[in-house]
């Protein structure tokens, strides 16, 4: 099922993709299950937002690809290398990358974001897809210059607007060799499979219960393929995750 | 006035320090200002608890007092070396600090926290004020080894419990040279004044609302001085700031 979070005028409500319409559900189906109403609306007629917002943490794992790792110069790591965007970085599918004036070069990164449907800690790896809710997109978006300067990649990795999302939560999706790519204006740039991840989703979720305890709507990136570059005003970034869909976003410069 | 948030049976509820007593407000003072009940509890009679829990982040400073920098064998960064912590690392005065099995070397640091009353972005040195509801203590833990090891600190400082706060928020504190002293089994081991700060509280809400919007409830931790070190299962650390209180709490092992 594809779970999506749509803006109609009254605030957010979530829906099930069924073809071109969406059916209504009663709440968030994380907290209150799939019911739904009787109302279908066309999906040219809402707008679909961010389908969580984290009421807790977006944490990621760097150089977990490791011919991505190998383009910037670095090892892969024995251990997930793990860090944390703020909720405050998440935007949905269509919303502008805003370039801050603090950095030259800002890169995307595709990535599949797991979403934590469940209070979850130290979880074993075998029992990792009991406290997963489904899978969506993100793009890690970085400022390149300021993760080399500032040693902490937590501005960096930060800014507003830096964590896309969506367009919808896969709820059956399961880790096999489905694609991930990334185009900017329709020139391909990255092209992986997400079995190619040196940890994988499952050993990412014990890692990071054993130090957080997660809550559900939180977010684990897992790191990104080889293919990442520069994105500048006007650009448009789709990354497509087989069996998922496309997050598409444009790019602008942010006044201040 | 100290707000404080205390747990008396029926969920959290606000109130200011009155003597021996709190008086119990209407609600959270942050969004309903300072409207008074008729009730007044003794203190005795409730369990103060964290004095809030931000829906988005807690914003952490590194090396921000000279001499701390120096004891690690760091330089004092030109601009704020800024990291993040997670809001499930926030626990209240008197609860457990738990030492997790991954690490060998947990540390106290004792800070001053800054607590973000209004949705803030690009806001300017001269305006921080305007932006900040009060002062209250925080306990930045970090396990020393893992920081060390793993190069970004989301680990070894993001550990659930690893941020104690309060006990309460001074809403009329003004940073000037308040003592900031830590102990550990009432030794005194940090010793200094808030007025050290090689980044001013003003410039990190600035430098730090040029990143990220903060939301109110936000913390920025400014830095610690020198004289961390090493705490134990059985350990009690107290961080007393002049003008707000002492902020106590018990080490333990945890168990897997």
């Amino acid at each position: 099922m594809k779970v999506a979070r749509f803006s109609s005028g009254t605030g957010a409500r979530y829906g099930i993709i069924d073809g071109d319409e969406i059916v209504v559900l009663t709440g968030d189906p994380m907290f209150n299950g799939f019911e739904t109403t009787d109302e279908r609306l066309p999906l040219a007629e809402i707008k679909i937002v961010a389908p969580v917002i984290p009421r807790s943490k977006v944490v990621a794992i760097g150089r977990n690809y490791a011919e991505h790792a190998k383009e910037l110069g670095n090892e892969t790591p024995t251990e997930p290398m793990m860090f944390l965007k703020p909720n405050t970085s998440v935007v949905g599918p269509g919303d502008a990358i805003m370039l801050p004036p603090q950095s030259e070069h800002v890169s995307f990164e595709g990535e599949l974001a797991v979403v934590i449907g469940s209070i979850a800690k130290n979880v074993a790896e075998a029992d990792a897809d009991s406290v997963i809710f489904g899978y969506t997109i993100a793009n890690d978006v970085t400022a390149r210059d300021l993760q080399k300067k500032d040693g902490q990649w937590s501005r960096a990795k930060g800014f507003d607007t830096f964590c896309p999302l969506g367009p919808v939560i896969e709820t059956e999706f399961q880790v096999a060799a489905q694609s991930i790519r990334t185009t900017v204006n329709g020139d391909l740039k990255q092209d992986g499979t997400v079995d190619q991840m040196v940890h994988s989703v499952a050993s990412l979720v014990a890692y990071a219960s054993s130090v957080f305890t997660l809550l559900p709507g939180d977010l684990i990136l897992t790191g990104t393929p080889a293919g990442v570059g520069q994105i500048v005003n006007g650009d448009t970034v789709e990354i497509t995750i087989e069996e998922i869909g496309t997050l598409s976003n444009p790019v602008r410069t942010a006044s201040r």
